[in-house]
Formats: C-alpha cells, sequence, structure tokens
C-alpha cells in the first residue's frame, strides 16, 4: 500500500528546488546551503481530539494537519521550507455515526473508500489526506520531502515536521515581550469549532509581512485559546497583561455558537478560549504598534487589545476603567 | 501534561551547539551555517505492529522508535543532527497480558505508571519513553529540538522525524548499485523478534566510516527483510542480484526461532526474510568489496554475499552452482 502511494504521489508531487532527492530511499535529501538557521515544529492530529474522521470529509483533515503545521511557522515568522508526512491509517472505518447538528455529507471521499471493500481503505484515505494536503502546500511552496504511512489497528494520527527559514531578522519568539509594548492580534475569535477550525487559513505570509515591515517583539499562534496562549507569552517573557476586554474582536462564529448552545457562555467567552483561531497575538513597542494600526498592511485587520505589563498576571479592564484578574482558559494539553 | 514533561526534558536535556533555541516555543531554532546538504527522514512506531507496549519495559520502546530513526540516517551515510518527537499516548494501559514465552517483567515503568493511577500514566509514559531515547540521542551527538505530547483514547504511536548532515561524498542512496558490483553486509540476521528488533544498535558510525573510506555505490539498512531490502535496492538501481545463498550470516536468533516455531522454516528462510535486523546492505564495485572485507574496518564483520548483475531480479545459487528464483520475502507495509 506504501508504494501504491509513492507512486500516487511521485507523479503528483512537483518538482522543488530544495528537494535533491524525493520519495523512495530511506530519506529525502534538501539543499540547505542559503539556509543559515532555520526552525522545525511537529505537530501530531488525532481522531476525535483534533477532527472527527467519521463526520468530514479527509481531504479537509489532512488540510487542517498541515495548516496548523504552517500556522506554527508563521508564529516564528519563518518562510516554509519542507516538510515529511507520518500517518497512522486504521484498517476499517470507524462507523459513521449520524449527527443532528452537522448532517452527513453523501459522499464523501472516506465512502467511496468503504464502497471499495476494506482493503482498499487504508489507501483510498491517504490518498484523500494527501489530497488535501497538497494543494496548500504548492500554495506556500513546501517541498513535501517524504514520509511514512502505517496501518494499525488503532484510529487516525497524522504527524507533520516542517522545516522553515529563519529571516534576516531572526524567529519571533514568545520570550520577546516588554512592558508597555501593545497587545495586537489578527483576524477575530471563537466559535472556529462550527468549522473555521478545518478550513482556516494560516498567517504566514502575515507573520512575514508584518515581521519584515515592523520591530516586534515576541509573537504566537491562537491554537489553545487568545487568553491561554497570550498566557504563554506571559510565562516566557516574564510579564503580565492587561486586556481590554472590549476591543477583542469577536468571531461571528463565537456569536452563534453562544447562542446554539444557550448555556450562559458569552460570544466573549468563546473568543476568549475558543483556541484553534490560527490567529497572531504580537507583541510591539507603542509607536510601532500605532504605524501597524494606521497603515493596516493585511487584508486581515490588525486589532490593539491591550498593554504588556511588568506585574505578572493576567487582567481585563472594561470601558468603566475597572480591572479585574482574567483566568487564562483554553486548551489544555492532558 | 505537557508542560510538566517540557520542564522534565528541560533539565535532562544536554546543552547542543546546534541548538539555538529549544523546547517551549512554537518551534525549535537550528543552526545550520555549516550544513550544505541535509536528509530528512521520518518513521513512525505504533503498538501491536512495531512492539507490544503490554509486554515490555516502555523505555526499549522508545530507545528503539529512535534507534529506526537513526538506522535510516546509517542507511543514507549521514551524520545525525536534531530530531523533533511526536506522541500520541493513551490515556489508559492496554491489559497487561500474560506471555508463556516472555515471562512478564515484574517492575517496569509501564506497572510504576499504572500504580500511581490512571491520571499519571500519561506522564510516566511519556518520561519513559524519553528515558529509552535520550541516551541513544546522547551516544549519537543528536539534538532533541522539540516534540509534540498528546493523550487520546487509541494506543501509543511513536512519530520521529530526523535530520542528518550529508558528507563531503554525498548521501548513500539505494539507486547507485551496478552490475558487477558485490552485495555486502553487516553483521548477521534472523530471529531478531526474540529480542534484538528492540535492542540492535543502528549502524551510524559503520555507515559513516565506511562511506569515508571505501567507494560505495548504494546502501541501504535492513527493517523490512534481508531479501526485500535488497530488492528495494534492485528496484531503485534498475538492476539485479544472485545471492550466494551459503554465505549469508544467520544470526543465533534466526537458528533459536526456527527451532522454537518448529513449522518447518529453515534459519535461512528466517535471515532472508524476518527485518528488523536494522544491518546494512552495500554495493561496492568487486576491487573495492575486496578491499573491505580483507580489511574488516568494523568491529561488526562484513560478508560478501553475492553480486549485483545487469538482468533483472532475483536469485540464489547455492555451492553446487545452482541459480534459481528468489523472491523476496519480508514485512509488507499493508
Amino acid at each position: 500500500m506504501e508504494r501504491e502511494l509513492i507512486s500516487w504521489l511521485r507523479e503528483r508531487l512537483p518538482p522543488h528546488p530544495l528537494l535533491r532527492l524525493g520519495l523512495g530511499d530511506d530519506a529525502a535529501v534538501l539543499r540547505l546551503a542559503d539556509v543559515d538557521e532555520c526552525v522545525i515544529t511537529v505537530d501530531m492530529l488525532t481522531d476525535q481530539v483534533d477532527f472527527q474522521l467519521s463526520k468530514v470529509d479527509p481531504r479537509r483533515v489532512g488540510r487542517k494537519a498541515l495548516a496548523a503545521n504552517l500556522s506554527d511557522l508563521a508564529a516564528m515568522a519563518a518562510k516554509p521550507l519542507a516538510g515529511v508526512v507520518a500517518l497512522a491509517l486504521p484498517r476499517v472505518p470507524l462507523l459513521r455515526r449520524s449527527s443532528a447538528g452537522g448532517g452527513v455529507r453523501s459522499s464523501t471521499a472516506c465512502e467511496q473508500a468503504v464502497a471499495h471493500g476494506g482493503k482498499e481503505y487504508g489507501l483510498e484515505l491517504a490518498v484523500a489526506l494527501y489530497e488535501g494536503m497538497l494543494p496548500l502546500a504548492e500554495e506556500y511552496d513546501l517541498a513535501i520531502a517524504g514520509g511514512d504511512t502505517n496501518s494499525w489497528d488503532g484510529p487516525l494520527a497524522i504527524s507533520i515536521t516542517l522545516l522553515g527559514a529563519v529571516t534576516p531578522r531572526g524567529p519571533l519568539r514568545r520570550d520577546g515581550a516588554k512592558p508597555g509594548d501593545r497587545i495586537l492580534v489578527t483576524g477575530s475569535f471563537g466559535g472556529s469549532i462550527l468549522g473555521r477550525h478545518l478550513d482556516f487559513e494560516p498567517r504566514v505570509r502575515e507573520a512575514l509581512e508584518l515581521h519584515a515591515r515592523y520591530d516586534l517583539h515576541a509573537g504566537i499562534d491562537v491554537s489553545d485559546g487568545l487568553s491561554l496562549d497570550l498566557a504563554h507569552i506571559l510565562e516566557e517573557s516574564r510579564c503580565g497583561a492587561v486586556i481590554d476586554i472590549d476591543a477583542v474582536p469577536i468571531a461571528d462564529d463565537a456569536r452563534r455558537l453562544a447562542e446554539r448552545l444557550a448555556d450562559g457562555s458569552t460570544p466573549l467567552d468563546h473568543a476568549l478560549s475558543d483556541g484553534e483561531d490560527f490567529e497572531l497575538i504580537l507583541a510591539a513597542p507603542a509607536d510601532e504598534a500605532r504605524r501597524m494600526l494606521h497603515e493596516q498592511p493585511l487584508a486581515v485587520p490588525i486589532t490593539d487589545i491591550g498593554e504588556f505589563v511588568a506585574e505578572p498576571g493576567l487582567w481585563q479592564i472594561d470601558r468603566s476603567g475597572v480591572r479585574r484578574p482574567l483566568a487564562p482558559r483554553g486548551w489544555q494539553h492532558t
């Protein structure tokens, strides 16, 4: 099966100037003569945690797995270079559950695969996952250098490792925020579970452009949750932050989700803690932040949501000027 | 849990000159200014396929996962640089099965973990896996640059990606064998399932030394099986091979296994097809092969087991001079 997949991939992967030797040997060979520093990141996505294979087209699952990894390169303001993909493929599909909320698609690659008989399932699933990844790889000029494809009796797991080139300004890190820096974010937050967590655009181009044009002190992508990922910056930068709670850009999805759940949670709660928005949180000196907000150089809005402060901790302040502690909430890696 | 693991790792990982930024950010930062070409390889090992977590100390599992990846660097004659580790950890252990053959260890890290209660299981398991990996990483001067640690309801999956530096002679590839080249192997083959598949030494130093001292045309490590991995060289090199069947070095394990199974299989059958020997198959011109065999520069023996030929296919020849087709057998990636 792995051999068939390699044949399929060899026909579809475009040549890439980085790749001296691609799929089919014990390892791929990359030309890195022009790269002085690179970042390396790995992210594993698993069924029932990061996606529900029984409910979505596997192409969207494959796309998400690569996009989440690209988002980590964005967080470091690194240019995508190359990646490898490891798959643990279930031998047989989980039962396709009917869902009252989402509705069941009538003809996904997954169902087609099952129709072909269980034996073909793994290959068809792998092909569908790659069909979701390849256009994104091409869009971001990422060389798919190799992979490892396994069948087993467990659920689907996808592990992707990416290399990215550090730009002349160096990597954007979590540990550079300084008291007085403004907290800037791209886009809006909350309710990604309604679908955006699968179909988001990683902010790679945005991070590279901002890092080149402005003096940024720190950055992170929002995977766990706006407040929790901000807390990750605070921990590494050893400082605190005050969020101007009325300034937090709330996604329409957050409003829809609060309404649908009707559990007392507000759209703001969802914006602060849902996670998987894959937007950027950035720290920039006040004058630089003013310039960014004035110039708005991206297609997606940049919003100022508060300030880094010397005192460790996280607070929210509302328009009445009342400042209260804010507990970071979001996805806990247990 | 991932944060606790990162703290644990930060205390134990030695500083490494390659690592500008290690664990704790969205990606690690590597200095690669001195590296013009690197190889990248990924290998995912899964419970019940590559190991049986219920039967072995997880330290041996972690060690195997890293060693198998190092073996892929050996196959390319590349020097280990850095690696990242992605784990999908079961929330609760599989039932520990009593095994008539192997005997059950009385106090593994796994059991200790279970004794601490299910909640701690994932962290204890991850720690044990890393305890198996770290000494090997240090031995091979490999920087553990980062990782991703996840809990889920599936079995254990370990995905490791390694970078290696290509030496001035370039990478050792599968596609360079030429008719007339001798087939050389390190070590002996068969019966690795009796334990060697967990505790083998990857042939990294051996490959680097041979590649530096001799003119090698092609190479591969034996993971799938001696005859099947030789067939991988044949396929990429577009040639054939004749194995001198009486010259194949048979491991004592192969004899023990044939005896234990008593199913009509011979020690030679096991040597040709069992796999996970993680020895090297090399192609070298006849005069160079003679020199290697005479000098025997390694602690492990080098053996000449036959010749590459122009006609595609695989044959065995015995001491009576009878030549018969040999079907490549071994681990099929289904």
